[in-house]
């Protein structure tokens, strides 16, 4: 073959998108354990079973038509009209790598922001009910909201800047996150009688820092990938910004429970890192190394105050899917505005980035938590949202699932046993 | 230096192979955990130390002669007679890339090779005889089937597609594993005195789940990797092709158990995710995205339908290699001539390329077959191949590597202790 | 964006470093996983925590100060004294890559030298104490020490060769390990009355062979990814040489512990591999295939040979941080004098590298187990090293981060309850 300075660009540039969307999508191994090892064990087998949910019939209601509707050719600056099933007019995108290529990386985008819900719904929702909100989210409140910000609908066109997806994709999950999670309820027994907030211990500590981890690298794909252009210079620079961001977050949140608490708190470190992340999110390719450190460490603060506002208010969220999705995203979203080296209020003096900011966040948080809400109404007309008392009791794992996470039993069953379990563990 | 166009050809593809080679021994955790989770707690450290085997003996031997007899300069169609210690005449290789690392990148897929047999094996094999089965398929067995369908033998010049291996390493791997699943026999207990089959629960469904991540991820390598050129403009159509028939397996067995069982099945939907990967691996840089689609899902569906073929039979399998690499590799190399958009049959009316497909199949799953059958006899003349009675009730963690999978008891132990933990262990 | 020659390799080195930063990153849930499962479980949390500590206050503290003291501009061989938060004159590094990649490189090794040291304190280190440690060690000693050998100090001028660390990363790290070790003295009970070494069991072996398969996944991106630029002719090389290394360690330590002992010694392959691993990393690009083989087989012996060299001494190194790390890495550094293609005295005949190979390493080494060991005794002034006896016995989870590992009862508790679990679990 002959090589040329296009064969070879576009080459690198796929190489670079589909290693970037590998990435990526391991994070929904990141996000199962992260989520299995935070949730009670019982509770363990059914919130991997919905990130595989996520990522199976996620993937394919947004290549039927989520796609379409978020990059399709745009109709009235509110939703997108073409690329049904990849095929269609979408020229208007003018990709530097081909439209297989591109749809791998959104996809791999959709089905994170998916992945928020679950954690917020953990422990409690009915299965068949989450199945169907999978397809509203990732063909419908996740396709349009993007359009408005990413797709060239309204929030394009104002100048909204969210690099990778403070708002898009943290903000408008985590708030779609909280309305699951009003709808849904508390957890029984997460708030005793006294009114006040219990703790639920998390099933696996060590297997929630692997998700973690898992998390941490695939970021890399998420922020440096979102360039699509392995020869965009600002490549470094993202991944930089990243990485003293989660630093930071992580770092702020250690020290800060070590001298509050006498005691540094796993959980509270953990979720400060990937508070970091997600601050940093929107503004890793326009903010300087100071501000990211910066963004990071409010990041993390911000998400502990957060997690206590939640209890405060008796709203259940067992993975912190609010406070570290929602509350850092729009803190990042917002952070772009002050400190983007290209219009922030701090370097330019002008108001304007700012309040193009708050608008897009207000309507993609609003956007994500009305139609969430609604939607799940509408769910609950023909299945219940919410599982039952008995299966919430005896775990979702064997009511669902019929299964438990682990056995040491050594022993085999018989078929029957096994999907009578539910009633064999009832008292366990 | 300077750098010219080809100077920067040749590093992206060397780049690009590597990282996909790291990738797919990244597999190699994924096979580990995978195995590890699915069968019982007593049995899953060996099962791990299996993997470790496999990656570090294989790794040798496919370096010593293993590769030679794959790449080597063909004679008669049948074998390579070349490469030894990456010595002699590779010339007619061509390599887009250096022999170091084409070899690494073929490495990665012997290894993926044997670790399919290993779960097969699961729980009652003699760990000293697996390890001469090692050697012999990662020396003998894979590398002259390879030879014939991708080293320049009689299937490559009989115009076989197998663009990533459903055939070269799936079905020739899962025909393999049937062989020794055959001569080893059931575990005891497996099958019960009316000879029903029972079921052995997973002794850590997450820690599978992580398996299945890592896998989904390095198939990315496997699959687009294997272009081993980073300017093949098919990588993003590959990509795209393996993300869809993965999630079209694992949808079709969600959707499938939730309707027929009620409860949508952990163990199944990893599997059925892993079919879809197998499935396509064959075709992925030759069909369409709705082939795709459908070649996911009937892989997904086949691999249940194995699953209870095999449990009628009385043929114990613990983790499913037959029916996920085994059928549905089966399934996508003959999937290649009917949906190959050059040559397949729905494409081309012709019969020609379905016909060779199913011929490369046969032969590859009868040499797996019956070199594996023979193999193990020879090998049982030896060692046994049968772990005994006794180790494999107290389990193979105890009677092979003297240790247990995890300890809660905090305590220390003298070192004589630990040798003799069979006993103590017995009544556990 | 117009394309050119320059504009298209710069991204391409770009890719190739921060994906293999991402990839050495990884490493860290690699570290947290191995040591995790290697622990005892009332310990676990604790290393891992450590571990983010590690990650999060250690790419700060880089970020400050230590990478201007490692590659800042050389005042008499000794330090560097420019690029204080990536700022000021750094002209003289000559990047192939943009200063924010190669930094973001950088940090990823820094962070793996404070993780060696982590394990050899295990389940008795004070918390606080470790912390200030980690500002010294990613502060001062790794860049100090790091730039004799790496930033244009004496070492450099000498002429050392250290490709990836063997010495500058693992050997330093080790040594400083085993300083760690002895400062903070044995376990309770791990010497039993008689004098006699005993063993604790490993909380969780299926965890710690995730981790070292993220390690050795990362490994490529640490010795590959070393040469910063994906046009060096050495890539494919270097990975090879990675992969046999690791594998004849493994493989070394499988069958030897077979024959040894008639089992084979789960946490002996792990370490083993990961001794081929490190054994090779200053060599990586400098040797042949089969010195690579002889350089990792000898790394799994000497490994196992350190580890009980320790156990005689009466020296308690939980995860083997010693054996592998620092003996493996001394012999890596060694080797590169031996057998280098260029100049190792089995090539050229004269003992000249050899002799700055074990300068070098000497210089090292001295210099890390010298400043761990003042540097912990300052520490000692300020907040006492050793965990108390009563901290030790209840777990380190329980004393410094007030949670366990795992839960599995199902019940929410109240949270003054969490915080005064340590009575609570004292007798479990």
């Amino acid at each position: 073959m002959n090589l040329t300075l296009e064969s070879l660009g576009t080459g690198m540039d796929t190489v670079w998108v589909v290693l970037s969307a590998a990435m990526i999508l391991l994070m929904e191994g990141g996000f199962a354990l992260l989520e299995a090892g935070f949730v009670r064990y019982k509770n363990s087998v059914n919130i991997i079973m919905k990130v595989f949910a996520d990522i199976t019939i996620g993937t394919l209601v947004f290549y039927v038509f989520g796609f379409a509707l978020m990059y399709g050719k745009d109709a009235g600056g509110i939703i997108g009209t073409s690329g049904f099933v990849l095929g269609g007019d979408l020229s208007h995108l003018q990709l530097p790598v081909s439209l297989d290529t591109y749809w791998l990386f959104q996809a791999a985008f959709t089905i994170a922001v998916i992945s928020i819900v679950s954690g917020a719904v953990a422990e409690r929702i009915n299965f068949r009910a989450y199945l169907l909100y999978i397809v509203l989210m990732t063909g419908l409140i996740y396709p349009i909201g993007g359009h408005w910000a990413w797709g060239g609908g309204w929030l394009t066109k104002l100048g909204m800047q969210d690099f990778a997806g403070s708002a898009v994709i943290h903000a408008l999950g985590g708030f779609s996150a909280l309305a699951a999670a009003l709808i849904v309820g508390p957890r029984k027994g997460k708030f005793n009688k006294a009114g006040a907030s219990t703790i639920s211990l998390p099933s696996n500590l060590p297997l929630a820092s692997v998700g973690a981890f898992l998390l941490w690298f695939g970021w890399f794909g998420f922020n440096a990938g979102s360039t699509l252009s392995a020869t965009d210079v600002r490549i470094g620079h993202i991944a930089l910004t990243t990485m003293l961001s989660a630093a930071s977050g992580g770092a702020v949140t250690l020290v800060y429970t070590l001298f509050r608490y006498q005691r540094s708190d796993a959980p509270s470190v953990i979720n400060g890192s990937l508070a970091g992340l997600v601050g940093i999110t929107a503004g890793c390719a326009f903010v300087s190394d100071s501000a990211a450190i910066l963004i990071g460490a409010i990041s993390g603060l911000l998400m502990m105050a957060a997690t206590s506002w939640l209890e405060g208010r008796r709203i259940d969220d067992p993975v912190g899917a609010f406070p570290v999705h929602a509350v850092s995203g729009a803190w990042g979203t917002l952070a772009v505005g002050l400190f983007a080296t290209d219009g922030g209020l701090f370097y330019s003096g002008s108001w304007h980035l700012l309040g193009v900011q708050a608008l897009g966040l207000a309507a993609l948080a609003v956007w994500g938590f009305v139609l969430t809400w609604v939607g799940l109404k509408l769910i609950g007309l023909l299945v219940p949202v919410r599982s039952s008392e008995e299966e919430e009791e005896i775990g979702l794992d064997i009511s669902y699932h019929g299964i438990m996470a682990a056995d040491r039993s050594h022993e085999f069953i018989d078929h029957e046993v096994r999907y009578s379990m539910s009633e064999e563990h009832r008292n366990v």
